[in-house]
Parts: C-alpha cells; sequence; structure tokens
C-alpha cells in the first residue's frame, strides 16, 4: 500500500489568516532557497507565521505499530511546515518526491515520504560494495533546493585569515586545489533504529525519528578538494585554528520547535586537518545527484551523515561546535534513564565519529529456509574515525558459539569504509533460531550485546549485536525430508509455516504403534 | 474499529452446486444440535461437501502484525464452514455473536468473533478472586447450540455397567446425587499466546490459534455432581475402571481437516476417582450462561480448559484416550525444534494438567507511569492439577533481583484456583524498565525463564516468566520533578513521552554553564 504524495494534508489551507509570509528566492538560479541565517528578523517574523497554525503531531507508530505501508510515513507536518512558508518552499515536497522518483531505484524502501529518507533493498545492498547512487541511502532534513550549476558559489568565511567567495569552477580548478577522490561509507545514526523502536518507543522528535532498517548506510567513492585545502587558500585560521570547528551551511530549510532556520552543522578544525572532510561535487564519477546535494556537499569521513551537509552554500570558521540546534540540540547520544522526563541538550554527549557495527542483510527475520545443513548469509560490516572491520563473526544461536567470517569473504579495507561479507553458517538445529552479527574493529572494539544494552531516548546508533529470527527447515533431517517429499508429491509448499498442513500429520496407524511403543498416553497404575 | 457480524464472507455464496448438505436438528428444543458421532455416513457425506469449497486461509496475523481491531479476527473459514452446512448451522455464527452480546461484559476483548474467544479488560480481572460470569474468559470451538432444560438428558455408555439416561432433575436430585460445589480456575492453553507470536510466528491451525493476551483464566464456583457419582450410579466401569477414560460429547459442531464431527474430549477415570471432575449446571450461583455450556458441562479441576466439555450429552467409559481430534490431534505441546516440518500428532504430548504461571494484569506493557518511587501492580497466579500458589515473585529490573510478594496481598488458596495479588514494587530507576512475575507453587514448581525457554510451534502453554515493559516518571528525582512542574505550568502533559517536548529542553544559558563545567564538547589539545 502505497501513500500518494498528494495525500498531504490540506495544502490548499495555507498560508492563514494573520502574519503572510513573503520568502522569495534569495538568488537567481537557486531554486527552493531562503536565507534563514544572515537574517534574524526574517526567521523572527516566519517564527509568527508557524505559531498561527496548529500542526498536526507525530504518527504514533510506536508506541502503537509501525506501518506496512511504502512509504512507512508520510512527513504530514513537515510538508505542512514547507506549505506555510509559502512561495519559496511551498512546492518542495512535491519537488522533492519528483527527484525521488528521478534519481532513486523504484524499489527503495520509503522510510519517510518528506523530508525524504529511504535505504535500498537489503539483499541489493552488500551486492557491491560500492554503493550504486541509485541505491545509497537518503535522509534529508529538508527539501531539495534546485541550484544551477553555474550560479553556484561557495562562502568561506568567519576565523580565516582570507574570506572568500568560490565557485565550482575555481574549486574545480586543479591549479587551485589538488583533487582528492575516497571511498567512504556514510551511515545515519539511525541505521537500525527500528530494533530499538520495537523493543522500546522513544522520542518521536519533531523531524519523525525514523525507523530505518539496516540499509541507513551506503558506500561511494567521493571525489572533490580536501576541506584543509581551500582554509588554506583561504589564508589559514586565526589563532593557528585552536578550538576552531567548521560551520557547515545548507540551502534546504529546517525547522525545530517553532523557529525556522538553515541546517547548519560543524565538524573540528583536527578532523579536517587529517584531509578528512572533503568538499565534493562527485559521487562514484558522476555529479553529485540533486538528492544527495547537488552541487556541492561536505563528506566527513568516520562520522555520522549529519555532518556530511548537502547543497553547502557556507563555511564558517567558529569558536568551538556550531549552537545550530542540528549541533547543538539534535543527534544526542543519552544514557538509557534519561527521556523526557529529565533530557536536555547538556546531559547527551554529541554523536560525532560513529563506533563499529554490523548488519546481516540476508536472509531476513521471519525468514523461513529449507537447506541441507547450511545457511548462506550476507551482510555489512564498518567502524568509524578511521577503524576498520578486522574480523566479523556470525552465530546461529544466539551468541553462544561464534563462527569466524573467513578473511576472504570480506571485501576490501578502507580506512573510511565498510566491508561487506558472505558467510555460509553450518546449521542443524530446526524451528526458530537466532542469528547475530558482531564485528571487531582494528582498535578491538565490539559491539553492545542486546539492543537494550544500548537503547537510548532519542533511538539513536543501534549498533548492538544485529539479530534476525529466522526458522530452520533442514532436509538433511529424515522426518523432515519426509514431510518435504510428502508435500511436493501433493503439489504443496511447506511455506510459510503458519499456513496449518493441508493433511493428517501422521497416520492412524503409525499414531497407534509410536503410543504402543511409548506405553501409551497414560502412565502405569 | 470494529470487525462488523455480518461482514463475515459470502453467505449468500452457499451452499453451491454439488452435494446439497441436509443436516435438519436432531432432536426437538436442541436448536443447532446436529449429531455426527452416531453416523459415519452423515460425516462423510458433510466431508464430501465441505471438500466442494475452496476456503479462505487463516489470516497472516502472525508473520506481519496483529491487528488492532476489536474483534481481532474475525474467523471468516470458520463461519463459512457453517455456511456450508446448510439447514441447522447456517445462522450458527449470528446466534453465537448474538449471545456475547447478551451474556458478556460489552468491553470484553473479542480474540476472535467465530468461534467465540474472548477475554475481560485485564484491570478487572483480577479485581477479584472469583470471576464475574459476565467476564469470565470464553473460548468456544464452534456455535452455541441452544438447548431447552426440559427437553434434555445426559446419556451415559460405553464400558459402564450400567448406561443410562438422565435429566436435569435427575442429576439435580439430591437423593440421588449429592451436590457438589467448587472454587476451581479454568485455564485455556493458549493464555498469554500474544508473547509467543511476538517472538516467533507458530502453527497457523485451522481454527485460528488466537492471540490471547492475559486474561484467558477465569475462577467460579462450579456446582453440580461429582462425575464419579454418576459413574456409580450407573453400576461402575468394567474391569474396575483400569486404563478407562471418560469420553465427553459436546453438542456443537466441529471441524478438522475437511472432516465434520463433534466436540469430543476424554479425562481419565484416575482424575475422576478423585472427584476432581464437576458435571456442572450452575455457575457462581446461577444457571450456567448459554455461552458456558448451558444446561451442562463438565468441569475438570486443574486441567486444561479445553477438557471441560460445554453443551455435554454424552459421556462415554473407553478404554484410554479419546481417538477423536481434539484429543489425539489437538492441544499438543512440542518441543521448539518441532514445527510444520516434522511434527506429528505422536512426538507431542498431550496437555491435560496445567503447570504453574502468572501474570502482571496492571500496569500494561508499554504504559508510561509518573510515580514517587512505587508502583502498583496487581496480577494472578495458578498452578494446576491440584497445585496451588505458595510465593509470587516480582522484579523491576528483568529478573534480577526478585521481592516476595507478601502473603497477606495474596487471595485465599484453593486446591483447584488461582491467587490474585498486589504489589507495591519500589522502583528507583527511570525510564524503560522490564517487570517480571514468577510464581512457586507448592511443589516447589517454577516458571521458565523466557518465553523462548518454552515456545512451541502450536503456541500453547506460555508458562515463561510473564514480562511487561514500563516506562518509569520518578518524580522524587529532582530532574524530573522539575520537567514535570514546567510542563504543568504550561497545561501540558507528559504523557506520551513518544510525543516531543513542545518547549526547549534547556537554556542556553544553562547550556552554557554545563559546556563550561565538562571543559566543552572537544577535549584539550
Amino acid at each position: 500500500m502505497a501513500i500518494d504524495c498528494k495525500n498531504s494534508g490540506a495544502r490548499e489551507d495555507f498560508p492563514k489568516d494573520g502574519p503572510k509570509p513573503n520568502y522569495p528566492e534569495e538568488r537567481s538560479g537557486w531554486k527552493g532557497y531562503v536565507e534563514w541565517e544572515k537574517y534574524p528578523e526574517k526567521k523572527a517574523d516566519a517564527a509568527k507565521v508557524l505559531a498561527n497554525y496548529k500542526f498536526p503531531g507525530p504518527p504514533e507508530f510506536q508506541l502503537q505499530q509501525v506501518p506496512l505501508t511504502n512509504p512507512l510515513l508520510e512527513g504530514v507536518r513537515w510538508k505542512q511546515y514547507h506549505y506555510a512558508m509559502g512561495n519559496t518552499l511551498t512546492d518542495q515536497p512535491d519537488i522533492s518526491w519528483k527527484y525521488v522518483q528521478e534519481e532513486k531505484s523504484a524499489d527503495m524502501n520509503h522510510v519517510l515520504q518528506f523530508p525524504y529518507n529511504g535505504e535500498p533493498p537489503r539483499e541489493r545492498l552488500v551486492e557491491t560494495s560500492l554503493t550504486n547512487n541509485k541505491d545509497h541511502f537518503v535522509r534529508n532534513h529538508g527539501g531539495i533546493p534546485e541550484i544551477e550549476r553555474d550560479a553556484y558559489y561557495l562562502e568561506i568565511d568567519g576565523l580565516v585569515n582570507e574570506p572568500k567567495n568560490l565557485t565550482l569552477a575555481d574549486l574545480q580548478n586543479e591549479k587551485l586545489f589538488p583533487r582528492q577522490s575516497n571511498v567512504v561509507s556514510l551511515q545515519c545514526s539511525g541505521t537500525r533504529r527500528i530494533e530499538q523502536i520495537n523493543e522500546y518507543p522513544g522520542d518521536g522528535d519533531e523531524l519523525i525519528n525514523a525507523p530505518w532498517g539496516e540499509g541507513a548506510i551506503g558506500t561511494a567513492k567521493w571525489t572533490g578538494v580536501s576541506l584543509k585545502k581551500i582554509i588554506k587558500h583561504c589564508g589559514g585560521l586565526k589563532d593557528g585554528g585552536k578550538g576552531i570547528h567548521l560551520e557547515f551551511y545548507g540551502a534546504d530549510t529546517y525547522f525545530k520547535k517553532g523557529n525556522v532556520m538553515n541546517y547548519v552543522v560543524s565538524v573540528p578544525w583536527r578532523k579536517v586537518k587529517l584531509n578528512e572532510v572533503l568538499v565534493a561535487w562527485e559521487m562514484n564519477g558522476e555529479p553529485l545527484p540533486r538528492i544527495h546535494g547537488f552541487p556541492l556537499r561536505t563528506v566527513v569521513f568516520g562520522y555520522i551523515g549529519a555532518r556530511s551537509c548537502k547543497w553547502l552554500y557556507r563555511i564558517k570558521a567558529i569558536k568551538g561546535p556550531s549552537q545550530a540546534p542540528v549541533q547543538k540540540k539534535e543527534y544526542l547520544y543519552y544514557t538509557p534513564q534519561v527521556g523526557k522526563q529529565n533530557a536536555m541538550y547538556s546531559n547527551g554527549f554529541s554523536i560525532m565519529e560513529m563506533p563499529v557495527s554490523s548488519a546481516i542483510m540476508t536472509p531476513v527475520t521471519k525468514e523461513q529456509i529449507v537447506h541441507d545443513g547450511t545457511i548462506s548469509l550476507t551482510g555489512w560490516a564498518y567502524s568509524g574515525g578511521g577503524h576498520w572491520p578486522e574480523r566479523v563473526e556470525v552465530s546461529g544461536d544466539g551468541g553462544s558459539v561464534w563462527y569466524q567470517v573467513p578473511d576472504e569473504n570480506l571485501s576490501k579495507k578502507y580506512y573510511h569504509a565498510w566491508r561487506t561479507w558472505t558467510f555460509d553458517c553450518p546449521v542443524d538445529a530446526e524451528g526458530w533460531l537466532e542469528f547475530c552479527v558482531r564485528t571487531w574493529d582494528n582498535a578491538l572494539n565490539t559491539q553492545p550485546t542486546y539492543v537494550r544494552s544500548a537503547w537510548n531516548f532519542d533511538l539513536h546508533v543501534t549498533s548492538s549485536c544485529h539479530r534476525i529470527k529466522i526458522y530452520s527447515i533442514n532436509r538433511s533431517k529424515p522426518a523432515t525430508a519426509a514431510r518435504l517429499k510428502q508435500l511436493e508429491e501433493k503439489g504443496l509448499d511447506i511455506l510459510p509455516i503458519t499456513r496449518p498442513l493441508e493433511f493428517d500429520l501422521e497416520s492412524d496407524e503409525h499414531y497407534a504403534e509410536a503410543m504402543e511403543a511409548m506405553g501409551g498416553r497414560d502412565p502405569e497404575e
């Protein structure tokens, strides 16, 4: 069951009586871009417009049930925020959805329609170690600005010695900047969030805490310029850069607790100095798709994806981390006793580097598998912050006995990318089995054991051992082979196991013999 | 969202071309009763009628999602079985539903509309240690025959020395039979099945394996005659009763793998001899409600509810357990490696006596509770086979630390009934907590730890420690008290926790102070 993009609430009810919005496009050739950060009075005015509406709350999919639709969730409120802003932003939900159709695979799992969040089908994600652009997950925070290549320029300002504007042509001029390409995995901190939701409901959040599966991770060869070189080109940082963050501004519009803003985040100069922050215009040898940030974005290696800012229009050097809400008030990691009753911004820590994690991508949970003593699995393993997966282990019994995935079954090592893997696991037992995977990175970090081990109220970073339930039907067992043969002879299937067997489980004669052998149902007097 | 009884598939499509059913009422004053067991040729004919239809499979609520409707499930196929049988049985789904309206509380949780399966609201079930008749769970296997009191008689035959027919007046004649009353809990082996389903899907079964909660148990004072006395009245059993079972025949119609039959089960003479099988016409001082078996049923103490046969019309003494499908082919308990691929009737054991089990009835899972350091719980504890709950223990941390429920918080002990309990549990921690309960009976039996510890393919007897997740908001914690005060001042509620807090979690000033105190987000160079 699909949700139609048009069914997005009462668009015709916007704008309302009261303050009339008028936020025209800032720059010619930058469609869908409103500059908020330079105009505090415009922000104040937009907040008044928002206050004029009663927007719907997040859908109650955590305490009740995650829907089985695609898209799973629509994002009605976020669409209405954009309608309320009028002219430049009203069409953003439709434009965004149009680019989903044009730039992403038709069979994406649309986790949230707007702002668009989507991940590819599980099995396909790990077929290649570089993710096809059409399959790379998308976690957008707003609409998709349509910026013309030739109209584009990047501002660099703040605590740099020589603030500059640079066009794409400047950045691509190899006489000014050496070109850099890296294979880098980006991962949303929401990857595998569905496991946390299924165990315990958490913060609904204003921008829905989307119920991601295991596919909010992807790997590409990104090409651009190291941000370090751009800073050098701007004469370096004031005070030698000590304690400085580089703040990234995205041309999309974001909303937080009644306020309107651009998407703004930051990373420390210390990270930039390692040539681990790329200002990129290419993804796997192609220009960035619009949905991935055309014409320019940052790619921050080994960090939460949220720092890799799309539709990047400004980089500002500042003292300490950004005070913008995405940085200061979101992507915080709480201890399990913190929640709506006591959460602050300062009692969660800010998620930057991503920890070691992994997932089984095939089979998928609740699959019922007929096999001959071996079940094949595929998956991915990743560790952020320049670490790499050194060892992947699979268990077929919930984490008691572990098998090492042979090194030759793992894809190539990179400092900043995942490794995909395959494994043929010996399976004797029948019935429901719990498979799980854990990864050890080169620093001997491994994963928490259970979802509860690392559950947190904002449902970020599900790094616990990934567990799936599969039903084993082992044809090497005589009773099972006999049953399968019976089914085949009658042209019936054993799947799904929840359909009762159409014929008698046992003949009366066999039953009588078995009862005789066990001395009947009742004991002797 | 309620399911209308009328939406029960294409009733007008029945009967079809092909063999025409004609199964008139057997006896005047016995509406809805067809005698099958005495007429093998009628059974064969009815099987041909059934074979003429393609009935729908069970709804796929196990691999997908249990619906949030009431009734949860409709039972379309079972209704259609009855439509297919024509005249006497066609109206049974409507008649059955009519008695639900008349005889049960309006707020029952209808787990399956037809055959009717329903349980009362959790909190009410444990308010009294004797269950109000309107609230007593119902697990029917077919429609409700409407038998007139004066037309009724009970046949006793088989291996008794003097087969007899007895009217209700005979049975109630205290010169013939001493009257016996006992407080007895009846429990469906499906109690708490939802927990097994939620962990692992199992057999869909022909008669849907209903997703019961914790309410498929109830306690009443039953009045009637001990079956032992009736057997004596019939001159006793042949051969002194050695190895004999008493087979009970119900006037409802049952279906199994394309065959049509009456509901037939048996219990051993050894059990009857203990005066633990009652032939009852009263439930809590009132005549049996029709939905509970009017005018006469068996009540088998400490056994699975399925042996307590409703609308009892015949008792036959036989050698060994009944070979009827309900006894031989259902209510079997399998080891977890047995399933659709290898299940037989002989490799499961027959569920008779019920084990020790218990449940927390309030709070319910996913509740979010504001408290001052203590959370109050209510529940029930039961053990079958003449055992009684000796000790109830509650844990607030998933089963590490256990608190004993004080004896004075448990209801009165009976040999064959549950004990209800209440407990005020000290709770310091905040966030999601796992509460669980376990009971020890007088024979020192206690419950398996996890659902997986005792999961079985037919999803019977969920006797593992009952676990609920509750979200603790402890007002005795200063940060929580402050947040609750803020909410109160703004006229807002903290519930549900999945709704984001409407205002900022923290002032900019407080955040700045906290950051200063922790030396900022980033470490020193």
